[in-house]
């Protein structure tokens, strides 16, 4: 008993280590991905998020989250501010498989992600200080009342076919993907972006950089699905890391097939899109899944993200990472497709999984556009003309990221 | 019992982790040794091996490199296509260490291993269509015959004195090496190397990039060797942890010193490339040497890589990243070694190690050969001489890697 | 008990790897905080540097630091060269947590980082060869033996308040620390950085390599302090994470504040050294601290460095990549933090604190200053002038870092 308490245990904490080094995947993608006058901007937003998801996930975030009995089915809840160690804390008796310190952990690891998904879709034109302080707000209050509504055991988990949701395509990254869509639309494009003669790529400054980041990410991956089994089952578990790497691989190659046919290139930021719309796009079925369903779910996701990507440069909203499509459109058919795949699926299950999608994007579009519009009819959210032309490193934080190097810009 | 289970299997899929992450090793490393106007290419080719490798291991690898009972002794078996769940899969019925997803995922982060290490040889002239094509089959159909060889039961496997490969050093590494070989030599140097005014270096354009990318090898490396005990056995484990950081260090003192004293520098290039092949000379008897015999096998290795650089440039074939001398000279010295020192050190196990090398080696140069031959009679294999001066990443990708810096080329 | 061993173990071995990988980390925060002349120089020394930690501690370390029974209360002991298997190495007989070769591996793992952190401090000008010469005595003889007085049971451990150090502020940490002040001051300070006019920042040439390092620098701390546990102890692990990681993440708001009010920008490179001054800081005192004191302990920390950097400048230490605040002030802070904060805080506590940093600090200082006193005045420490100006990459090792690009320098 106690032996495999302390092996699911580890499990969990290697996982919350796995979990926590995607943030450095997110900081080295977004940074690959936008210019190199932007790259200090970028990863000291990089940096502070995962401090801040720590911080606050201690002082509020986790038991908004976690509220505990009483608050089954409901909308939100609080068990009070900071950490106390429940009788039995660090046995089975707490949890089957970790301790209240992993369970923190593990969970605060997770909380930070959804602002830094928003981070890529505003970079290179956002004020640094309205960003810190929205994503205070956004990590500390909007991403625990939502996944609250299903992990914390509140309405999404009570409905008659409860909504499902394994590891947070939804709960998790369509939570960054509407904070990004709503601070995209907010800001505007970056400029020269859309011109008259038509849609201008800027490219990211650092292919390099921009690969390590997905590399990382697929590697976090396997702790983000992986310890969401939340035991170290044998299993669930290796079941989870087949579905994972299957949906990704193909993600890369729905990604490139759809990119290649439309534009003839063999385009590398497509097919690294690609493996994590792969991602994110099986994380909500991946303990559900057989192999070959785990091939469609990411093959499709691919697909989606060359769409998606066309898509938002149409309607103007620039995206310099492609978050949006990854995250918000990967998140919402990983979650739908728990309903058409695997062992979940049948009609109530598909329609519980639109409520689901429904409820919380409306509440984060809310929450993200009353903070966020507030913001910019106040102290304003976007760099000034000049700030943005030469590049935020220098009129922010007064360096450079590359001085011993000569840059185009 | 199940306790046991559980951590066997937990370890079999962190060592599936790490052996996950060689492959952003490999990218690394190679980008960081070529120039920057083919890193796109690079990073492209190292992205999509990996997604090849996980998905045709699914479709046809894994049964190909373990047939099951039945083809014992035999060259090749083949037990269909795709993944089918046998009855215990999850349980320790299946296997003491690991359940059948388990070993699935963490065999098919080997299998991309070999097109990899091919990659790096033929790096900056090879077309990308062909290469993919190429690395499609040796990854699904070579790999797979050879590994059933030994560690699939076959003919190697049953040999009166059987063949010994702990961890690949011929099964794995010398597949990639063979490989590389025939590839640098069909498709001939690269413009420039050779003239008749004698061989210029070439150097990498990013040398950080090339210690990430030996580090992160080094970091895989104890999924790659430890992984290979097949249980998390703490003794076992351990050990092989010790032989493989012991092999790798002294392979880093082997290259430094055979190559200060021929070039009086302290070349950087050689302690990367001399780690890998400690690393890679220790792999087939990383569980039989003791703490003296690792550093031996290590340091020879090292030294051995500095000599392998200069006979290659002599006879012109053209390595961009020493993966020849690394991969095959290193995985040969390292297979003949368990011959000669430790557990099974005898005159019976050396012939049976020459049988083995010989064997795979003749295996993998016909099947690479037959392949990128007929590939390079037919659509050609190399890039026109207009896009290889002026990069592929422009030419194959339409984009560059670092497109904020000016650059030298 | 074989099973709890065995997850033991694992944990152990995961731990190793963990700080290995730290070594990746020290490599690309001192590269990227440097000039890009000379990044090669400083790979080069990050990258041997491990190796010779391993060999060394294989050949002396090992048995310098944990001399066996008969040495408790001692200042000095040795069991012999290299490494010999005891009975029962593989099982619980040896240790609860651990075989006989995890054992090594993992305290190899620690003991070349206090060679680590003086090579930043000493940066862009020392020469090669002493640099290594001291690197080999300073890991094989300095660190084990202060490592032996605590943690092979010598006179700090055997005080009557014994001298606590969790995982190493002082025993690891602040033995760099001191190094890094004597390399520094006895160097002096590179060109032009401290002129008639005042002080000239010398800007780090990448800084998301140093954003890298850090990031792997905490992903390795995880090992660090969750390894010094010994065992898998759920309790105890999992609340060594938490400690670490709010540490971690108060140090970056602590240095983030205190740098914003002194100098008025968002200075990425203080948040980074925060975040190291964090966990240098609860290392200590991992095992001892509730959340509330880790916050404080980390965010003192952050903040403490800043001052650090400001004070080093006036008297015109020059640590171009700010080790000796980090790792000194940090270590010494960290330790004395156990007797004001935690479990064991009071006043006998404290002054056993101040023996252990006074100990420690006279050891290394003397040691550190005699090696280093004596190669300055016979073959000399210091490049000459022109080599410095140049760069140390053309000069030492007679490549560039980043060939393909226009630099600066």
């Amino acid at each position: 008993m106690q032996e495999l308490f302390t092996v699911n245990n580890l499990w969990m904490m290697m996982a919350t280590i796995l979990v926590f080094i995607m943030h450095l995947g997110f900081a080295s993608l977004e940074a690959g991905l936008t210019r190199a006058k932007n790259t200090v901007n970028i990863l000291f937003k990089n940096t502070i998020i995962p401090a801040i998801g720590i911080l606050t996930y201690a002082l509020v975030g986790f038991n908004l989250m976690y509220p505990g009995s009483g608050f089954e089915g409901s909308f939100v809840g609080f068990a009070g501010f900071g950490l106390s160690l429940p009788e039995g804390w660090d046995s089975s008796n707490y949890n089957a498989g970790y301790t209240y310190f992993t369970d923190f952990i593990f969970q605060a690891m997770f909380a930070a992600t959804a602002a830094t998904i928003v981070s890529g879709a505003v970079a290179e034109r956002i004020k640094l200080g309205p960003f810190i302080f929205f994503s205070i707000l956004y990590v500390s209050i909007c991403y625990p009342i939502v996944g609250m509504w299903k992990w914390g055991g509140g309405f999404l988990n009570t409905l008659d076919t409860p909504f499902y949701d394994f590891a947070g395509s939804t709960i998790v990254h369509s939570v960054g993907g509407w904070g990004a869509l709503v601070g995209a639309f907010l800001l505007g494009p970056r400029i020269g972006k859309y011109t008259e003669r038509g849609m201008n790529a800027i490219p990211g400054h650092n292919l390099p950089l921009a690969t390590f980041g997905v590399f990382l990410l697929w590697f976090g991956w396997f702790g983000f699905n992986g310890g969401s089994v939340l035991s170290a089952n044998p299993g669930a578990v290796s079941r989870v890391f087949v579905t994972t790497s299957i949906a990704a691989s193909a993600g890369a190659f729905g990604a490139l097939i759809v990119s290649y046919l439309k534009f003839k290139s063999y385009d590398i930021t497509m097919v690294l899109n690609g493996i994590l719309a792969g991602l994110v796009g099986i994380t909500a079925g991946a303990d559900q899944m057989g192999v070959g369903e785990s091939a469609i779910i990411g093959f499709i996701g691919g697909g989606l993200i060359v769409f998606g990507v066309v898509l938002f440069d149409k309607i103007k909203i620039d995206d310099p990472v492609g978050a949006i499509s990854v995250h918000l459109i990967g998140g919402i058919w990983g979650t739908l497709a728990v309903g058409i795949f695997g062992e979940l699926a049948g009609w109530n299950q598909f329609i519980s999984q639109l409520i689901g999608v429904g409820a919380v994007g409306f509440f984060c579009f809310l929450f993200a556009g009353i903070i966020l519009f507030t913001l910019k009819k106040s102290i304003g959210i976007r760099v000034d003309q000049k700030e943005e032309i030469e590049g935020l490193d220098i009129n922010e934080h007064g360096m450079r990221a590359y001085p011993d190097f000569a840059t185009k810009d």
